[in-house]
């Protein structure tokens, strides 16, 4: 499944940049675009008063610059070199392919989604493969002509090692930009999580930071809250806690039960994944410590 | 300050009611109100699977009721016997006045809020007394015709129990149907919570039950979400633990630091605590457990 | 495509009844129930002040019902006569299977999400068949196991009238309990809106009555509204002006242009068209005049 | 009544800017203000591909700025010069008071409220004076220390002109940079919105284009909508078609009259007016042709 650009005029070559704050960054970043007659058709910029940090995000139209990705890559790191060594950037491609690769378990209402969106030229990739740890979702996966590989599971949590090292292996051979915990249920190994560190995505079924961890609609049914929320954030090696991406909540009352909270809160997890998905893809997404910047 | 009903037609008795759940009981209530010639004009039926408990909340057009208040309380007396020693129920009269009692800090919006709706009609009770722990809003109080009382607060929270104590007179004097935390900013002693139980309500600025207890902006700041919220909720002895009456959000993101969503938040803190408010002061609220059945 | 209850718990005998109200319509109707025994687990009441009209539905537990259907409907037929001849009524099982036709056009979101939506059991419906003026979407259809039927539209609208011919012959061979436009992009006759009147449900992408008609986003976008909507509302003869049943709207700002609000739309069409079609299936929908009452 | 910063560091050099899109003027401005050192703290562009205009809001702060903004502003018209003869633009001073009138009537919510965001500082203005065309809200805008004129409205509309005039003639005495129209709830003759124009703000209570005109909470009553909606816009000639800056909705359902409506629409009404005044005030509101740009 590929997606092209609706239109050539959408080519764009995206810079996102992430340095400490002083005068004059602006400036210099868009004399830079503006010495080649870059065209912008969309800037972000934020300073971040608390952490004194600044984040940027430049989309230039790609047709009005007059040599290569590369060429263009090469002539900024002088300039990134001039706002000093903590600056951490990229120039994104939006023309590439972008890679993903979904991990599900049982519930398909988001692997559905994703693959609809990825189908119709929405979702800026290519799903890659569907990896799931019960076979109930490969004719899904299929259906959209994408492959599906199984990894079953072991009861015990603690003889799952195998499991996730084949995992691990499935997901690298696509080295895919967006590795998508699809409503995967599992609590990933610390050591996956920092070896896809800053691209693994998870949606969860609650308004994070309430309801952590198992069960979240449960939580919430006991609490008696009047809004339930999904949350889409990277994934880290603490639970539940990496930076957030995207939320939403909807509103639900007393009459509705357990089973009412999970249809409905289906609705916004799609949304919210598929949302957090695609902003992620697209460059919009800066982290800085446990918060995001998000250009959207 | 006192609210008088806009229409005559729209004077009610309330019946509340929650007991444990069978066949027969919605029957067995409207016909005892049939049989009078009674005509219900609002009427909310919850019957909860998961605690096998029944709630009813019916409105009845006061001027078809051929007998008093007193009167029809006795009567249903006999009905509730039927329905199991269980049973709990009120009859209220939208005609008569409620009373509200008002505990305050320097924060003044919530304050200024519920004297406006007061003061046109809208929230269906008069504020009695407004008691603060600093002066600061003495002259708010004042300028809409309600006494002020400062009791003022010693530093040291060991101290303050004296102070609680004058609050508890000042507020029992005027016997209050809700005693309203419109952001007091201090937690109430767990003899306070008990005695005033079933009618002290309280905002708190987070979406509950993510950031209990002090700064809540600032815990939402640091952990990065994209929606802050707040929450109306009947206090009890466990901080911010009580049974929540109704809860909104608004989205923000990363450009909002904390003085922003301090600004954003006061938005949904004066509507969901205004709207919760004249829910519990027009019987629309019925506690089970932790939970609330709200008939809005 | 088939759903099944997923508890026998959950099946049900639902009532469904408007008539001008009255006191004693309550007790008369849940005194029927409550003398064979049966138990309400959903009740909803509504009476409309402006039209003295009553509406009401019960769902009423199955397994509590001593005989069948058919008697059920039999003996409710002498209640239903107390309640005056204007009065209208039905009865229905929620464990028959309830069917769907749809007609779509070449985008294919809300088909893509309904058809998601029938094969994971949410919605309870099995869609018999999907019928296009366009052949783009059949191998949607058929990747679900569901038949497509192409029928090709001339141009000018004059010559249309044997292609609607033929796709009536083609919806009412399945004899459906709702007929979908999802986004079917084509105006009905008035004599197709008046065969299938009160079981066919159009997704129109605005905030009714705002924007009529062609394109409704570009009209949004030109008039500057700073959020977008989408309507699912019953088809009469007159434009986008039927019975409302469900409408949702998101958040928009200027960054946003027409081809932004198309792809952001399309994720409130999709959630408002598939619960307006749930409620309508679940007798949630009592339609008076041009007024909804939905008890959701 | 005035406005005070509450931090120093709060004083801020506003520029906004609209000329035609070519590449290099975000370089430009950029430059302009790195050159003395100026730190931007809060910046905003916008590229409309659709009418091929620019847009931008820099917030500089104005403790870096090393001359007077009489200096500033003499030396960024020769920037603008550049920019071509389209180009408009103004620098605003955060710190200078800036003044608003209010014209009401008889419903006293939205002046409650932004008198209490007024006194509170919220809103970054003085409420300079309060103009009825009734006497109702004389002692609300007293209470608030601020003086109120009542201008008696003849019935006959033909025969208005001398009262518009003198309200004219008050408003204008205190050369207000925002006059509200505060639920005035009376149409503005012609010559009085090309008089005020882009400065004069009003609040309709519907989620416009939807019920244009009187009454629009009964129009939405009888079309059966499921939420209704607050607009803040520019007033032009043209009833309730002037840009739009900021427009939000709340969910009804079927038990909601014409009654409820109102009191519901009055939390989002007093929230939307305060917001777009707010931005009005702040000038993060760009209006090209029908549209706005607001950089919130």
């Amino acid at each position: 499944m590929s997606s092209t650009p609706a239109h050539p005029d959408d080519h764009r070559f995206v810079l996102t940049l992430g340095c400490p704050d002083r005068p004059g960054i602006i400036a210099r970043i868009t004399t830079f675009i503006a010495e080649f007659g870059g065209s912008i058709v969309e800037a972000g910029y934020h300073s971040d008063a608390d952490s004194g940090w600044f984040f940027t995000r430049q989309a230039i139209k790609a047709s009005t610059v007059p040599f290569s990705l590369g060429e263009l890559r090469a002539r900024f790191t002088a300039v990134a070199a001039e706002l000093g060594p903590e600056t951490e950037w990229q120039l994104l491609d939006s023309g590439a392919r972008r890679r993903a690769v979904l991990l599900v378990s049982k519930e398909g209402h988001c692997l559905h989604d994703l693959l609809g969106r990825a189908g119709s030229g929405e979702l800026p990739a290519s799903v890659e493969a569907v990896i799931g740890n019960h076979p109930d979702l490969a004719e899904v996966a299929q259906a959209h002509g994408v492959k599906f590989h199984h990894v079953p599971f072991p009861k015990d949590p603690a003889e799952r090692g195998p499991a996730f090292e084949q995992m691990r292996a499935l997901v690298d051979a696509h080295a895919p930009d967006a590795v998508v915990l699809a409503r995967f249920m599992q609590v990933l190994p610390p050591e996956l999580c920092a070896h896809w560190a800053g691209r693994t995505i998870n949606i969860h079924h609650s308004f994070l930071p309430s309801f952590v961890g198992a069960r979240p609609y449960h939580q919430a049914f006991a609490r008696g809250v009047k809004l339930i929320g999904a949350t889409c954030h990277y994934v880290t090696a603490e639970l539940d806690a990496g930076p957030i991406i995207e939320q939403d909540v909807i509103r639900i009352d007393h009459s509705d039960d357990v089973r009412d909270m999970v249809r409905q809160g289906r609705d916004i997890e799609r949304v919210v994944l598929a949302r957090g998905l695609r902003w992620h893809l697209e460059g919009r997404v800066l982290v800085h410590g446990r918060r995001t910047v998000v250009f959207d």
